[in-house]
């Protein structure tokens, strides 16, 4: 931690900060400048979280030195995490994961003519909501545990992963009887009490960044997770919001190479949201796989005149195979492989 | 509904659209330009909501003319409402409420201090949390029931209204018991879930607007709430997120009197955590009262220097008094009083 | 300037950072805690300007200790500029100054009839624009010098002082002839050509805050101007852009206080940019009054319905009359005077 | 032109509305529904564009049907546009074009040791600001036309084509002497009297899209080139300004598809500023080439560590020819080459 003293800053206040900070057993080393005073604080930084420095008279401004995340950086943790999602599906590795399929589940017999599909063309995990944040409370709010059955029963006759949104801290256990993969939303990522649940369990946790978090908040709304003692946490960037109306969200493609600098945790894209239109979501999904990401999340749905959500940014099968196709070039063009 | 067609659109996609809406009961009015087919969709609106019409074939955009939310508007209900808080204290009046109190509950005694200090300088509703939402797994979670207890407590002895805030659904029941007005927080304010039970309650809710949610979409998780049947929703903007650095938020004073315009609710305005800098708390406070808010939402702190969380934007109770004098002279020049 | 290292930093990159900064005259403090070292270096900040300390290896930020302004701070000045506009206007001190008129002069006779109404209700400074940043090439471009004649007629007329934007280093001199007053627009905020010339002259420039300007580069902006010369500088803020879109920006109210803490330059609000709505701009000019600025800028049209640019955020004139009635009484509140 | 009208207009509001636009040409077409009462204005557009509609008593709304630009338009000319920029060398076909350099020319030798390098890797456009645009007046300005002649002497020295930036209407004929092709800044983006100098021009002209400008405000000043009658502009995506900081911008990777589909103009990436730090440039360089870009524009510096601008950002050449073997790889792998 270091502090910055106002120009007129007196002796009295810098001893005041000294004395006060020395009691929580820190050491303060002074550098005084021409215009400013400069404190460098050694010792456990974590002690002056409840401390606001930044009130003492005579404070300029307070400069952490550490990053407020443990867990999930890579200081803590050289080697990047591999995920095992079931049996031979993992993520984090030289393999790029895609997880597919419609935004709602809305019938077993849709649900698994999407899957089938999506399956022969390659990917591996089933999305599909069952519990859905709906801005408004006259859309349809999903199947409920109807649909975590067609998913779970779609997995299993599929064999692909399954994956769906939990969001309330209450439906954990439902959920998790049924999926294979818990999915925390953008509106739930600081939904805290529902992180510190799903810390409990040894279930991957796929976590979406906020529409408008930042990538630090991202980084410790996973250290939630990760304190409780589950480490299976799956990142996934799928859009922030700005200004720009021409598209739903805006892809934040820097975050990918960002966060695998920052941590180990492995980091997915979604173009779906990302873009909320199916025209952008083929060079979304590239881009996500050229800047590095280990997995995609992608809208599927065989009719999505019909889908009762998102349909504006679902692919169709024959749109997702050839997608599939050139994905798997872009691949193999960053040494990895879909 | 209004549906603008490609310019190459054909006459069998127009016809298409027009058969798959009929079935939905609407009627479609043509207007062909000379650039452009568009048509009006006269009808119930809201069937269209689970068909995207921007997926047809030949559609180049598609324009709602309704707003998404009913209950909550001034269509709806044009007089404005005044939302009973505790015996005496309404809000949405003439009067405007000023709510004060630390940001987290510390101890009875800590809690006691303040609120004589802010009742005295005439603050009605005392705030203090017992169930904090912060970003780091490793910061002061809050007191829990033992808080909450402490807010009751206080609030009896010293006469005021009490609002703390409510994290997770499994709550409402408990923090019911203690407190008179149930606080959503911005991180929560699409925890849909957690609007269904408010709704399903008669108490006040203060919903806060999101870091980055839109003034719809703030006004559509306040009709979760109404739809529910429980119309004593008070609306508080605190701030959103942008690229400016210099204070913790941005306040957006338009939004007060935005949502003075198409809602029939109550406006609040929490200048705390809108600057983050109890320096700028005062400036953000004046201008809510100039801009038409019904209430304001203040953090006060005995001694910021020791405070678990928020301190750099508490203001000292003697601060808070002769700011409460200098906004009795901004209510008067607008016509209202405090 | 203070640099902090990565935790994996060799002596060798500690050794090779401090010989290049001590050839450059700074002296470095070094703090090594547990997990970083620290290094504050003491001396002129300003050499490291052109040597970026980031790309040195080992590093891993730097944190600049100074603000980057000198002359616009009150660390340089700490008395409040007060500006004059001409013969007895002044801006900065206890009367708050209010700049009305067309967003473009379309014609003397309507300049004239507009000037007559708003100096009657208490503006002293005339505005309107004879060059128009219009974003469509297609969309009127105003009268050029023949507007300029105008308003030069109508304020000598009126007794009132004007002003008027420049957008090129080219028109400084021409409309320097006719106007008291030059305004830079937000979208030449960092037109640093136009502000250079700007510099060169003694007339009062107006400085509107950029769309997405922080106000670290507002005050950059200011002080290119005042680094060659001219202190007569006043600075706006107009609305920034945010992901908002209920109004047409977002009046960042919390910049008023937060300008005045660290320049001694003049701030202003310009409620009708701020808004996109006359039926808004009442609530923002309060705001502004009651947030502490020194004046404001507001757009008033005889006839809305006809104005060639901005009609829909341009008051009526007996709307206007009204809207200064009411900022009398704020103004009061806040110890000013209109 | 689609106008809403409110639930409470009057039929005499709707008579003056249709009165009004009919004496401008206009053919109003009226569908009446339940809630609303819609009218669908046929003929030109255009006129429209003086005429703010909003304003008009009883008018809630007003929905443009037409996009703003013509000439950029893919609706006005379907077949992409295939730009000379020098000899053998064009931007727009299957050859993505990749301009390197140094953010500043610094010296002749200095450039010309840069030019030879990037040559050798692949680049074929030399890029070097001789005029920079710098936030803080104290920074280093470029060395002017001293730095044009570097530049045209390296580029013929090395047989590559050249760009620099022009940030004055005044220097566009200077410029146009010594360069290639012309830079427009995103500080410069409606600097509109340089982009009408700059449309009677024909040489080829990069635009870099604004911090916070829409794709539409990017397209509409593309459109004031287009509409002086210089058809060769080039866009760039460089990052926009959002609220996260771990990098300086946010590269909006979504709007290389966007303008794909709206305009036949070209379309760069520039990963350099998109990402402020050299580490992440060639992630971004990847995604760019990934969705679908036409050239990239990446900053290369001998020795970043004396950089007199932007050395964070600027890659080594022996990187920057490292990136250069992998983005042939993307390249091809979407079907293009470098």
């Amino acid at each position: 931690m270091i502090v910055i003293l106002k120009p007129d800053a007196t002796e009295e206040q810098l001893q005041h900060l000294i004395k006060k900070t020395e009691a929580l057993g820190l050491k303060a080393h002074i550098s005084r400048g021409v215009e400013r005073t400069i404190i460098g604080f050694i010792g456990p930084e974590d002690v002056l979280r409840v401390t606001p420095l930044e009130v003492f008279p005579g404070v300029e401004s307070v400069v952490p030195v550490l990053a407020p995340y443990k867990l999930v950086s890579r200081e803590f943790k050289k080697e990047l995490s591999v995920i095992k999602l079931k049996d031979d599906i993992h993520i984090g590795g030289k393999q790029i994961i895609v997880m597919a399929g419609p935004c709602s589940i809305e019938s077993h017999a849709a649900l698994l003519e999407i899957a089938k599909e999506v399956k022969k063309a390659g990917a591996t995990v089933l999305r599909g909501g069952a519990f859905k944040p709906r801005t408004s409370p006259y859309d349809f709010q999903g199947l409920g545990e109807e649909g975590l059955k067609y998913l779970q029963e779609v997995g299993q006759a599929t064999g692909m992963a399954t994956i769906t949104e939990v969001m309330d801290a209450r439906d954990v256990e439902l959920i998790g009887k049924y999926s294979d993969i818990y999915q925390v939303g953008a509106r739930n990522m600081q939904n805290f009490t529902l992180l510190k649940e799903l810390g409990m369990t040894q279930k991957p946790v796929m976590l979406k960044r906020g529409l408008s978090a930042t990538i630090k908040e991202l980084l410790m709304s996973a250290e939630y997770i990760l304190s409780k003692g589950n480490f299976n946490v799956i990142l996934c960037e799928r859009g922030i919001r700005t200004f720009e109306t021409a598209t739903r969200n805006t892809l934040d493609i820097n975050a990918v190479a960002v966060v695998k600098e920052l941590t180990h945790l492995p980091m997915m894209v979604d173009p779906s949201h990302a873009t909320g239109y199916w025209n952008f979501v083929g060079a979304a999904a590239k881009a996500g796989v050229a800047a590095g990401c280990d997995g995609l999340m992608i809208e599927v749905h065989s009719n999505p005149q019909q889908a009762l959500s998102d349909g504006a940014q679902s692919l169709l099968p024959e749109k997702f195979e050839s997608l599939m196709g050139e994905l798997r070039l872009v691949a193999q063009a960053v040494l990895r492989q879909i």
